[in-house]
């Protein structure tokens, strides 16, 4: 076996569809978000604006997340050192699940090393609490759903994307008796649409099933307190489960879930994913804390945000650009090839010093490629007119389309 | 479906096997380790020492680590803002990677969320490199190795713990062409013992397996710079792949693979585990990066570490406790009863100021149930002495076997 050869023609693959990611190396400058220094490979720097980013409100530059940070720093120093169960638990910890459950309304928080871990875990777990849990999962979920429900082997089903009625039909082909779940998310943050919350939990409800619903890409951003659209739309008293992020709005780094005290107990007392791994620092956690409070107070930092995520599709659709449009703080550009996508990117990058990702299969179907912008408070309207000149330009120095995928 | 009853009876179960799991709520205070508040459950609080931490060379109080993360802070803010394609590649995470691979002498390194993940992610992902891959596991991996082996259910091997006959004969048994990996620990972590690294690299190489190894719980601490059990035995280049995590003896958090760059390269290209996650936070890979370092030219402190181990085990053999000791730093004793181990543990913790965490069924198997110590360079000869002198009270007071166990 040449296990050499087995690596190139796994590498050669991407190469050859265009799809081998080469990682960007920036550093961002606290207190000049959303500027940032990136670093050539031959060790030449250059300053840019990153466009791409999802410190969604600049939280990551924020005075009281830093002044958490530095204390607990100060404090109790670097790692926690252990396990939860094994001299891993601080009141840092307990601090920010108490934050967290009072976000959501909920009895109990459960953290994880990041929302993939929370997501992983507690979806491969739910199975041995309920066993013959038949998982229904919205087509479009994100990785970390998908790998925790598959983790097991457990029943799953896929319904295709916010489709309330094909989920319905999926359940009614089932068991009455058998125990279910349904997973879905709040925002989808390739393209920025919202799951139709209020629909899916009505359809939950009619077959007895229990919601799970990941705001990863809402949390901070939504409701008046930041609790996601679950908050927003008065429904997280209808969702069993709550999964966020704290390395996105919040700025820090980690993930949670939020739930009744016993489904809270239960995963902690049995999800491998959570048990047997180190706790998150306290310094992180100390971080993520300061954020999460400080967003239930700042609703007009989420303003700015929406507000920054109007003027720029607003300005874009003026050009005629084929952007993709949910209402969402999220704005992608439709590009539809692999190779086109990164070159826009490079040219963005070398030329106007805008950084922004090519998105590419498999974090989106094939022939959806895109360029996917995520303006915030931090962005200013000299940036903002930077960006849409910049893109102007390119779009017509390259005889793209324009609006060719409105939508 | 009544899923609060689900959830009752599993946490029932762990209740009435005596093993249903209390967090220790705790804080460390900088410049004092061992020294931790405890706060107990009514609010009360009380100075003890942390006696089972797996911060076991006390470099989370480090300066040079604390200086390199408030550095950070104070550049670059507190998270990434991104997934390590989307952003989230920053100097601070190139400078770690580069520090580690360097420690292994191997051509590249990745890093993780955690070495729970890293192992996870990466065992999950080499059968999709390597179609066929069948996989030969030490019997008492580590769950995150088990999770990651079984997840895509590819073909995989128990062999007996540390049983290299074993292990040569499951892989005589299987077609000689078949892609293989042999997967094992330096030190295993719940009973201190090594594993035969040179006899296991003999048989991967008889029978043209790769090797993965788990150095989490050596890493910084053996070998001439800390680059774990293979630097010292002098393997590092007979293992394909070596696991290690940031959180332990480096005293930050985070974990990660070092290998060549095309395996290195895969890994990164193809482990959803790795790919559709924030990155570690800047601050973090600052602060693991500084420890590391440090830690490659601190031999001397290395050396107090093992002299504190065979003082401890010593004294304890001197009472004749029923140790177990297999030479490394790890000091477990014996109790075999989740409910005795429990209770030494809570007398231990309220009469002793004494923090040691009662290790129970799934963590060991059951029968084995232990107290497992984790002596450390920042535990001085008195704090010693007083865990000595608690532990022949207790045994005296509870009638406990002395040296039912040693081994
Ligand atoms: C052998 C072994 N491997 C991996 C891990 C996971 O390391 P981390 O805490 O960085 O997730 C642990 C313990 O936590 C361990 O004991
Ligand atoms: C929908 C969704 N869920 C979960 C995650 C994972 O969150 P984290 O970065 O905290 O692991 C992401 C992205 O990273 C995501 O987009």
């Amino acid at each position: 076996m040449n296990y050499d050869a087995a690596l190139d023609a796994a590498l050669n693959k991407l190469h050859e569809e265009g799809r081998y990611r080469t990682f960007i190396d920036i550093e961002r400058r606290k207190g000049h978000f959303p500027q940032a220094i990136w670093r050539r490979p031959d060790g030449t720097e250059r300053e840019i604006t990153v466009w791409c980013g999802n410190d969604y409100l600049g939280m990551g530059q924020h005075p009281v997340v830093l002044a958490a940070m530095h204390e607990a720093l100060d404090a109790t120093g670097a790692g926690s050192g252990g396990t939860r169960n094994i001299s891993g638990t601080t009141v840092y910890h307990k601090a920010l699940e108490a934050e967290l459950a009072d976000l959501h309304g909920k009895e109990g928080a459960l953290i994880f090393s990041s929302a993939y871990v929370a997501n992983d875990a507690t979806l491969s777990t739910l199975p041995k609490l309920f066993p013959g849990l038949i998982i229904y999962s919205d087509a479009l979920n994100h990785a970390s759903m998908i790998e925790g429900i598959r983790r097991n082997g457990g029943a799953r089903r896929v319904f295709r994307h916010n489709d309330v009625a094909h989920l319905r039909e999926l359940m009614a082909a089932d068991d009455p008796a058998a125990p279910k779940l349904v997973a879905f998310e709040s925002v989808y943050s390739m393209d920025g649409d919202f799951g139709p919350l209020a629909a899916l939990c009505d359809a939950a409800e009619e077959f007895g099933a229990l919601t799970y619903l990941d705001e990863v890409h809402a949390v901070g951003m939504y409701g008046p307190r930041g609790g996601g659209v679950s908050e927003r739309d008065g429904l997280a008293h209808r969702i069993d489960i709550i999964n966020g992020t704290l390395g996105k709005a919040f700025g820090v780094f980690g993930g949670y879930i939020a739930a009744s005290a016993r489904m809270v107990d239960a995963i902690r007392s049995y999800a491998p994913g959570f048990i047997f791994t180190t706790s998150l620092p306290p310094v992180v956690a100390a971080g993520a804390a300061a954020s999460v409070r400080h967003l239930k107070g700042d609703q007009a930092l989420r303003d700015r945000h929406q507000m920054a995520a109007r003027i720029l599709k607003m300005r874009l659709k003026g050009l005629g650009l084929p952007l993709i449009d949910h209402g969402s703080h999220i704005v992608p550009v439709h590009v539809g090839n692999p190779v086109h996508c990164k070159m826009l990117s490079d040219m963005l990058l070398e030329q106007f010093g805008i950084y922004v990702q090519p998105i590419n299969y498999p974090t989106v179907p094939r022939g959806t490629e895109r360029l996917r912008f995520t303006p915030s408070p931090v962005h200013d309207p000299k940036q903002i007119d930077h960006l849409v000149k910049a893109m102007d330009s390119l779009w017509s120095h390259c005889a793209l389309n324009r609006a060719e995928a409105s939508a």
